[in-house]
């Protein structure tokens, strides 16, 4: 352990929001540096995070008949170049592989950006008769893409986790069906699991995924009031199925070309459960995704060390024996508090204190992580409070982060009021936009600020209103936001 | 579903060997080819078949306290090159990253061959005191390593899907340990799951991993008679440790280098279980391994199609409440013979027929994958029958291959005869050995067969015999073998 971590977080939140974020990642244990700028090593409690969300979205991907795979990590250059505008918006920060050993190959090789070509250039193989649809195939893998910005650890890298969906159904409707069942899971999840709210839209033809038809996107809101993009399912039409030649013949005896979609989230994710619900001490975790829900720490001196700590693991046995996630840290070479500051740190959502005092009175002393709140349980009811406690972080993290985004989303129809606000502090912006592309790049050269996401929901107060910036008839509501 | 796929295999296992390899790999859905050559897809069969792998030795690392995370695919040159000997044997069949976008990098990046240099770089920062230690990780990740030499589906391939362990320990001792439990650990689980035996044993210094103290390693026999290295554990000594600075305040207050071991498996398991216990018909899946272990193909015309199905959906739900693999088969547009034919090819241990006559008798006809072998069971009792026959099989496919394993391994110490037998038959042959590389490669050269393995057990054999090649006094007993 070094120094550095035993002093806990340094700034706060509010004020050095961006290395405070640093510190988080660092101090909680959860990534770490590597020799090349933009990558990252994640340490076990920043991957046990991973294996959380990989667990539950696996299961909810293969409930709604998802299957899994795997897709070389290499592409060539001639594959990824098949579809234009996809090719044109990859190149920039593709990494290429020239060599092997110390051979020049004669075509490039990408190393995966995403895996819309070479995906389907093997589905091509796989289908020919309306009897092969749909494929829904999910890869849980990396995506490697160099970034050129200022790298973040989980928000901005050069390499990350993600996975990456890719179907192929007989009709237009049917590929529909699929970006919005997606879109409508990852929502669900983040906001049940992550505890984490999202509005629900589209990306404007400016921001869609380069080769989509559209793409659908969950927009967040960060803590420091900047918009992160947690996740995209995207229509590709048959903008792919025909440079790739999927075709299926149909019941009606005729060759058609298919429609597809794609979808992915990343490990973003826990770029923003990191700033949506940390605070000045570190870490909060929701615990429904927690890789430990419960910390026990026992407190002793010397005379009575082996009471304290048997006592300790009975409640530990017990409590994992109820399906809890629980962990005892009974070290000897740190103290009580040294442990208490490690693991608000590191964001565990409830602490149990037990010390000899308590055995005596049958007791533990709870600490919430959210709130700070202490309170005195009796060991008989430890199961069922802690059950009921761990209920209420989720829903008190929750109801934290729906209200603080209901508070910074801005109606605003005034162009330099928008101007001005946008320089004073961040948060949404609603407002109309007559959906010229003119209007969206003056605005974003102006202010920084990007059309984050043109919502499902409200589209009908568009027809009463106009464009924020050249005054015409609005065609949609969007949001505008400064973004990560 | 192509037709190819529908004549099922067309070569015997014995007489055309490589072909009928190909020919279940791709049959039987496990994997596809990709673009590049040496580059295999995965297909959800082959998938479930490595998440299977993946779930039983996860929750044995980590039950013997070891931790998952994620270390970059990246590795600067210079830090490959770190430790002499490593970067050599490396560095032939290193893919290189020369360019990002338009930019040529100022360093080559590898892309991971094995993550030693990269971890040991991060390792270091993270140790500095006794209580750092053990350090005990594991990644499950791709290696890329340019093949040159013939590849082969899921056996020797430029990327492959394996976990690499890296463990740092404060003694030589403790390491050591590391590495045999490791070792065991792996043989035990391809015993008892994948239903294959192993020899254990070091590798020869000619034979061990570049930059290893030494290595120690599973050796399997194929169906043709060929060795595969099937999970290796190596012992680092201070070979990494002193390079990469990774250093620890002992309690004795001075400063000491580290110990360190690494191991790993791959996919190749996937290949060695299709090898060892396929036949002429396809697959066969040891059902403690299986992503389908039972599947239901109901027996229906037009006119019974939904009394048969209903009863098939039944017993679907019941043996899945028993907490079975079970796949019910209750497509329209194929027959039954042709689903048969796909099971069988697929390696589904057990297969459940269910027509309307067997619901008159409350029955169902139960048949065996690996021996053919039929019979009716009452349904009353099915599910405990189907547990006793899956045991069954799983104990039948270990039986045989350790007969052939153990039928297979001559005991030889005349090398003409070596020689002549080399030519006309696979297998293990287990002789004297001076130690001597000399030896080793004139044997390798003039036969093709390498030393596998120098087994665990039987060493004291050594002391009343002679090199097989020199005739010198024996310092070893060793096995040699043509090998993958």
């Amino acid at each position: 352990m070094n120094s550095v971590k035993e002093v806990g977080i340094t700034v706060n939140k509010k004020d050095s929001f961006s290395e405070w974020y640093t510190q988080v990642v660092l101090k909680a244990g959860l990534a770490d540096y590597s020799p090349i700028k933009g990558f990252i090593v994640l340490r076990p409690y920043g991957f046990s995070l991973w294996e959380s969300i990989i667990s539950i979205l696996d299961s909810r991907f293969k409930e709604t008949g998802h299957q899994n795979g795997y897709l070389p990590g290499l592409i060539p250059e001639s594959l990824l170049a098949r579809e234009k505008d996809h090719f044109e918006g990859f190149t920039p920060e593709v990494f290429w592989v020239t060599k092997a050993g110390n051979k020049n190959l004669s075509e490039k090789l990408a190393l995966r950006p995403t895996s819309e070509t070479l995906a389907y250039s093997i589905f091509s193989k796989w289908v020919s008769s309306y009897r092969d649809l749909p494929i829904r195939m999910n890869y849980w893998n990396t995506a490697l893409r160099a970034e050129i910005k200022a790298t973040k650890p989980f928000i901005r890298t050069s390499e990350f986790l993600w996975q990456e969906g890719h179907t192929v159904h007989a009709t237009e409707q049917e590929a529909e069906k699929e970006v919005m069942l997606i879109l409508g899971l990852y929502q669900k999840t983040i906001k049940e699991f992550l505890a984490i709210p999202t509005i629900m839209g589209f990306k404007s033809n400016k921001e869609k995924f380069v080769g989509a038809k559209y793409t659908t996107s969950l927009e967040g809101l960060m803590a420091d009031g900047k918009a992160l993009q947690m996740g995209t399912s995207h229509h590709l039409g048959q903008n792919f199925s025909k440079p790739f030649e999927i075709k299926y013949l149909g019941k009606d005896s005729r060759e058609h070309f298919a429609w597809q979609t794609s979808w992915g989230v990343s490990w973003r994710l826990i770029g923003a459960l990191i700033m949506v619900h940390g605070d000045d001490k570190g870490l909060i975790i929701p615990p429904k995704i927690a890789p430990i829900q419960v910390v026990i720490v026992p407190i002793f001196k010397d005379k009575n060390a082996l009471i304290v700590k048997a006592k300790a693991k009975e409640i530990l046995q017990s409590l994992k024996n109820a399906g809890l996630r629980v962990h005892l840290d009974d070290r000897d070479e740190y103290t009580s508090g040294w442990k208490f500051n490690e693991w608000e740190i590191r964001g565990v959502p409830l602490r149990i204190n037990l010390g000899p005092k308590d055995i005596e009175k049958s007791q533990v002393e709870l600490v919430r992580r959210d709130t700070g709140e202490k309170s005195f349980v009796n060991i008989s009811g430890l199961k069922d409070n802690i059950i009921l406690f761990l209920d209420k972080i989720q829903d008190q993290l929750l109801n934290r982060a729906t209200k603080f985004l209901n508070e910074n989303i801005t109606r605003i129809s005034n162009y330099d009021i928008l101007k001005s606000m946008l320089g004073k502090k961040g948060g949404f912006f609603l407002s109309g936009w007559c959906e010229s592309q003119i209007c969206e790049t003056k605005i974003k050269d102006e202010t920084g600020a990007d059309i984050r996401i043109i919502p499902f929901d409200g589209q009908e107060e568009s027809e009463s209103t106009v464009c924020i910036y050249c005054r015409e008839p609005a065609k949609k509501m969007a949001i505008f936001a400064h973004a990560y």
